[in-house]
């Protein structure tokens, strides 16, 4: 009986059009990274559980979806079996579906540390799957995009992830802030008002900011036990305002005990030095209220903003000195960011900026009008292939109106027929969907004809 | 505690090597598929259990990969609760991970009928996953690469697969010969030594000659019940021998009483005559001992082997008259190839066909002599980038011979050096590592430096 057929909650099937704006982010990205020397890698999609468990906090273990370990409903073992003995479970699942690029990636580090030249530059874009709750704009499934540096501490790589920032929006016509702060000075600040054992909670309340307003951060500081003279310390640094130099002198006048602090400020001093250097074309500022959630990071770190378009940030990341310490490499310390190919999609979509070259496919289509007809057109098509074009013969001989429509469906430049009149003459009539304009071109022509028009 | 990291038994991780080479195989095989008007579509991971099961045989239904509904062990049920009510299972266990791309790509068609511009030609590139036990070539990961096109009877569809062979293989320089045979033939054949009904015995038999040999195949289908007068008139079928169209001739006569049969010498017939009018570089041969497995195929058949490289078919494929049926979509016949990623992968290799491009990424390489230097190399590097080359600014301040070192794991062909000296002249000494050929370059000059290089 025939099913009605229907795919997973919080997955997606891509169609050509999604595809075809899917494909151009990632080539756009890949073309970018390459340019600095970042290679790609991939990782399979399960890791063992042991390699995931613990990873991502008590939360994020429920997240996993765990994969039983063979055909069998339980891996081979009777259900009875399994409540009589429930360290058997163990052996029903041993493995988990990625549930993030960063973990697989720092397994890959320290697996292969021998095989690879460090500092080991990489990029990455595989799906990633977390058994959560679907809602709009939160799958099941989805890509990430990360690209990340590891074995260097220079600040050169910053600077690169900055230009790397700046060349892809530029070249998605994306106007966009980045704005960047170093956790450094964030741990600094908890020092100086007296709270160096409250720095996750610290991080934690300011990452709200944007979303929950300032004075919601200082209910939840206060709830976290920070007094109320650190509160009035921490608030005016979270709203400065200024120049980054401005910003910079007044941070290392607040921070002059804390020696994390003013090591932050210099780390951000030589990134902005390096940044001038360079000349991007986006606006980069620094954020002092910008945290980050992910408690792995130790040094610089971003985020950047859409400015025409009302969507969270698109793209993060930031520096960890320790991100392969649990699988036993210490004193590694990397950067990276991550690009969103979700949102980057919605702002290019809803900015119309995805070009054109990214909606068509094919730009030639030849009607069908018979058998006789199709097998007169094969060496002509066989010919603009030769030269690169995207052709096809429509396969099936059926009314001119049908065909027009596929055309029309795929975004088709050029209508190609030849019934009878033209095969006697040798001849094609070319039309120009987008003006209606026709042509009739010898059928030996046609590569000159196309190669005058592009 | 640190753990010793590894990947599950069957899966892969693919450094930046591979990756080259794998991308270079799939970016070659887009490139062509787009040239023919086939575009991407991607299909979740998971899906459904009752999308998959039933699908691929029982044994096919054991190497599924079942996925538990949520994070917990067992679906947040109890395995207590599972022994005593067994139908509980059902629920433990809803999604499955993709076993071919061929079943997903029968649902989306299904799925999304209505969307869809019709014939619809797509090309899907994705991992699969089968629970089979892991060997050397096989594995429980690894990438499908389909090109199939739905809803068109035209054998002009079948010249396009051929095309899209001839033209793959010729760009990556392998030579192979594409053997090509007909579903109805062998219906015709079964037909003509009255064995009607065993026409998926015959077809499973005849396809292990390759790896049986005659006699043993004379063997399994005498032990399907097939009588030795039957053997002895399909014996010689599979040994013909002679052109193209000697062996249709011979065929028409042999299969002179059977409808079925004689169409499908039709369709072949029609097929080569079309590949002749096309005009292609690979070898073509009619096959008659060619079959194939899979139970669905209905028309042609096809399959490639590589000449210079002893390997299983690194391609093949047919026409299929109801994939979609199973989904609730009669009458959508449709005919498709799968390209052996992995198989054409030991080629390349073997070969050692993998071009230069696809194993170098970073171009020129800035050496790091500290911070200053940096500094100095920075808009240097950004020029270049600006004119699409690949560059690396060293990140580390290192001695020379780790930096060439780097240089040399990465293929870098230039190495571009700035110390003291140069900055004070505003130079760039630039080594041409291949060669060892050294130019003294003004900073400014440095992008018609390698313009003229290029």
């Amino acid at each position: 009986m025939a099913q009605k057929p229907s795919i997973p909650k919080g997955t997606r099937d891509f169609g050509p059009a999604e595809m075809a704006g899917r494909n151009y982010i990632f080539d756009t990205v890949k073309t970018v990274f390459r340019k600095y020397g970042y290679a790609p890698i991939e990782t399979p999609s399960m890791e063992n559980l042991s390699t995931l468990l613990g990873k991502y906090g008590d939360e994020g273990d429920k997240l996993l979806f765990k994969i039983l370990n063979s055909g069998d409903a339980f891996g081979g073992i009777a259900p009875g079996e399994l409540a009589n003995s429930p360290s058997l479970s163990l052996k029903v699942c041993e493995k988990g579906l990625r549930y993030d690029l960063t973990v697989p990636f720092a397994r890959f580090v320290v697996q292969h540390q021998n095989e690879l030249a460090f500092p080991f530059k990489r990029y990455q874009i595989q799906p990633v799957w977390r058994a959560d709750r679907p809602q709009k704009g939160r799958y099941r499934e989805f890509y990430q995009c990360d690209v990340d540096v590891i074995g260097s501490t220079s600040m050169l790589n910053e600077l690169e992830l900055v230009q790397i920032v700046d060349e892809v929006f530029g070249k998605f016509g994306i106007n966009v802030c980045l704005k960047i702060n170093n956790r450094k000075i964030l741990a600094g600040l908890a020092e100086a008002v007296g709270h160096s054992d409250k720095l996750v909670d610290i991080t934690v309340a300011i990452d709200k900011i944007d979303k929950i307003g300032i004075e919601a951060v200082k209910e939840e500081l206060s709830s976290k036990g920070i007094d109320k003279d650190a509160i009035d310390r921490i608030e005016p640094v979270l709203a400065m305002k200024g120049s980054d130099a401005e910003k910079l002198a007044l941070m290392r006048s607040i921070l002059a005990e804390s020696e994390i602090g003013l090591k932050g400020i210099d780390e951000l001093s030589e990134l902005f030095e390096m940044i001038s250097a360079a000349g991007v074309s986006c606006g980069v500022e620094i954020d002092l209220s910008l945290a980050r959630g992910l408690n792995y990071y130790t040094g610089a770190i971003f985020e950047v903003k859409a400015l025409d378009f009302e969507i969270g940030s698109i793209c993060g990341g930031g520096r960890y000195d320790d991100l392969t310490g649990i699988f036993g490499l210490a004193g590694m310390s990397g950067v990276g960011i991550s690009f969103g190919a979700d949102r980057i999609y919605d702002v290019l979509k809803g900015l119309g900026k995805f070009p054109d070259e990214a909606v068509s496919g094919t730009e030639v289509l030849f009607a069908n009008m018979g058998r006789k007809e199709s097998v007169y057109l094969i060496p002509a098509a066989a010919a603009l292939r030769k030269c690169g074009m995207n052709v096809e013969i429509y396969p099936e001989k059926t009314k001119l109106k049908k065909q027009f429509d596929y055309a029309d469906r795929k975004s088709v430049k050029y209508l190609v027929i030849a019934g009878e009149d033209e095969m006697n003459s040798g001849t094609l009539n070319i039309k120009e969907l987008s003006s209606g304009e026709q042509s009739v071109v010898k059928i030996n022509d046609i590569v000159s004809f196309f190669s005058k028009k592009n």
